[in-house]
């Protein structure tokens, strides 16, 4: 321990950074990036928008960000059919700090933040980096079961009374969309809480899932958090929003760094919503590489858990840390999420799924050896 | 009050949000932007480097943004003459984003920020923003002198015992720069302390002022934080960043996001520093225009303050909020920085400056209207 560790917050040290292994395998499936590249229309209109706004980034970008929210809103009002209106958006460099800035407004120290694990495990590191109390809330009473059930999530809101609850659906990593009534209830059993419901992966669920969005109307507590990072493919460029009422999201103005968003995100972000289309035209086919994961796996004796998302938790493995070294000495990398006997797998393209499920077959076929990680 | 706002954190409630008024005016010399557009060959260099970018954006950026800390080394290193290693790095989206990675780090809730007032408005914010007490210490006995005493700083800071130390040099809004020996007195006063020196603008500074980067050797605890907005005229590109001990910058890991830099913000970055010559071309004209500001604001009979960066901080008005009105009716933009009789005023091109200095002469020599604001 240097004198630096010493200095560090008291709750700081002796952790290690969040990340996953950036490494530079023929097959990585474990951050659930698409495998399609950004289509050559986003493409040559990202290069011409850059170029307009290049001249100008001596001066500070607009702070309000005001086309992003228009385009944000355009998007999230044409797609799923709720009506959003711009003053209702707030952006930020990836869901995490749309996260942050909800937490450092609502949260902070001497409050608690509830969540159902396993969950997105940024939520519980956001929180706490912020000084917040974390409660680890139970999705179920039987461990093997990954839905949340309503009355067991409300009655754990009502005993913790929390400021801020973290719901996911789909569920990272579990996959599975959450059934309205378990936000309803919640909602209603927190009453001093902002509610957040992360939808990262709302574009992957399956027909007839329906979105928090439609929740909206009336509860000024409700926050929906999305992202450009999976269904559009933009991953390197960090833009994550919210939907929520108009005022909650103007009082978020109070904790963002002023001018977080860089003219060139804006001008980036911009110009994906020209194409809309086609940022979105992989959607499909990766939903299909999903399906046909999910079929694949069930056929190698594995349980997939059903997903709604561009990834698939698969339980069944007796050393789950021993496949995922073995996968990634075959050029494939998953991820150990920490549930014991599961691993995540990102839906990619057909050769990669076909990679993984070949690599699998492969690896649980050979007894475990037991030297492995 | 609505419910929401009674959601908020406690401290929040009731506050306005940080920031200058975004106004479109002829003259906007209120945000210490450089008033030259980014030159033909960087504008450039940043269309080819974002296109080669743009079709992998689904994919996340390098988490570790090991190509612009590089570039930021070699940066520091051959204009400074200190030599700095890309692992003694750090970067963010703007500097507050950097102070912000310190503060959750080395601050948070319990803790105490020590800053000497006035200085950069937002390092009060930032730090009560993570849940720090903020102390506000004096620069001097005498209120009309900004130059901060080392033996009255040192003594605060003995007193505090703080956990961060914020300094400025050059100070914004004063404008002038700090003695090295203030540095070494608080370093040495404040042993549980991060010392931050915050040179923003230290690119403008007058010949002969030496930066705390040459102190950093042997001090693990001695952070300065610069940035890309001023000198660079990359105020849109929000690229903040610190040279500091290895070890420290290596902490900061545990409380930024991750994926904070976008792929394109790094490949911006790294696109300036393709032509750094270009880029900071325009430096000698500002510090031209503003040593002629600091000449014609004397001889209006106004005192401005002796300036190491691009503004000035001028005292001599009876009524600054008045003066800052008129200006403003006259279609220039100042900042009113809440000192009494003081605005603040960007040095901007020659003929920016002849335009503040005409609309001054004009203003001051009409008395002042009773109802002004």
């Amino acid at each position: 321990m240097s004198g630096l560790q010493d200095l560090l917050r008291e709750d700081l040290r002796g952790h290690e950074p969040y990340g996953a292994p950036q490494l530079d395998v023929p097959v990585a499936l474990n951050t659930n990036e698409s495998s399609y590249e950004v289509p050559r229309t986003v493409v040559d209109a990202i290069v011409r928008r850059v170029g307009e706004v290049a001249p100008t980034l001596n001066r500070y970008p607009d702070r309000e960000f005001a086309a992003v929210r228009e385009a944000l809103a355009g998007y999230v009002t044409s797609t799923t059919g709720c009506a959003v209106d711009a003053d209702q958006i707030w952006a930020a460099n990836g869901s995490n700090e749309v996260l942050q800035h909800l937490v450092q407004a609502f949260g902070g120290a001497e409050r608690t933040a509830l969540g159902f694990t396993p969950s997105y495990s940024m939520h519980p590191l956001i929180s706490r980096g912020m000084g917040m109390t974390w409660i680890d809330g139970m999705r179920s009473c039987d461990p093997a079961v990954f839905d949340v059930s309503a009355q067991l999530a409300a009655s754990q809101a009502r005993e913790v009374d929390p400021h801020v609850v973290f719901l996911c659906s789909p569920n990272n990593p579990t996959g599975t969309a959450l059934a309205l009534d378990v936000v309803e209830a919640v909602y209603e059993a927190a009453p001093h809480a902002i509610i957040v419901v992360d939808e990262a992966y709302a574009e992957f669920a399956r027909p007839g899932t329906p979105s928090a969005l439609t929740l909206l109307p009336g509860r000024e507590r409700l926050v929906v958090t999305r992202t450009m990072s999976k269904a559009f493919a933009f991953a390197g460029v960090r833009l994550g929003y919210l939907a929520a009422d108009a005022e909650l999201t103007s009082l978020l103005r109070l904790v963002r760094l002023p001018y977080h968003l860089s003219a060139v995100t804006q001008a980036v972000t911009c110009a994906a919503f020209e194409h809309t289309g086609d940022m979105l035209a992989m959607v499909e086919a990766i939903k299909g590489s999903r399906d046909a994961l999910v079929a694949g796996l069930d056929a190698l004796g594995l349980t997939p858990v059903p997903s709604d998302a561009n990834f698939v938790l698969v339980g069944g493995f007796p050393d789950e840390r021993a496949t995922w070294q073995a996968l990634l000495e075959r050029g494939v990398l998953v991820r150990d999420v920490g549930i014991p006997h599961h691993l995540r797998i990102t839906a990619g393209t057909p050769e990669e799924t076909q990679a993984v499920l070949t690599a699998l077959r492969e690896v649980i076929s050979t007894p475990a050896r037991k030297d492995s990680r």
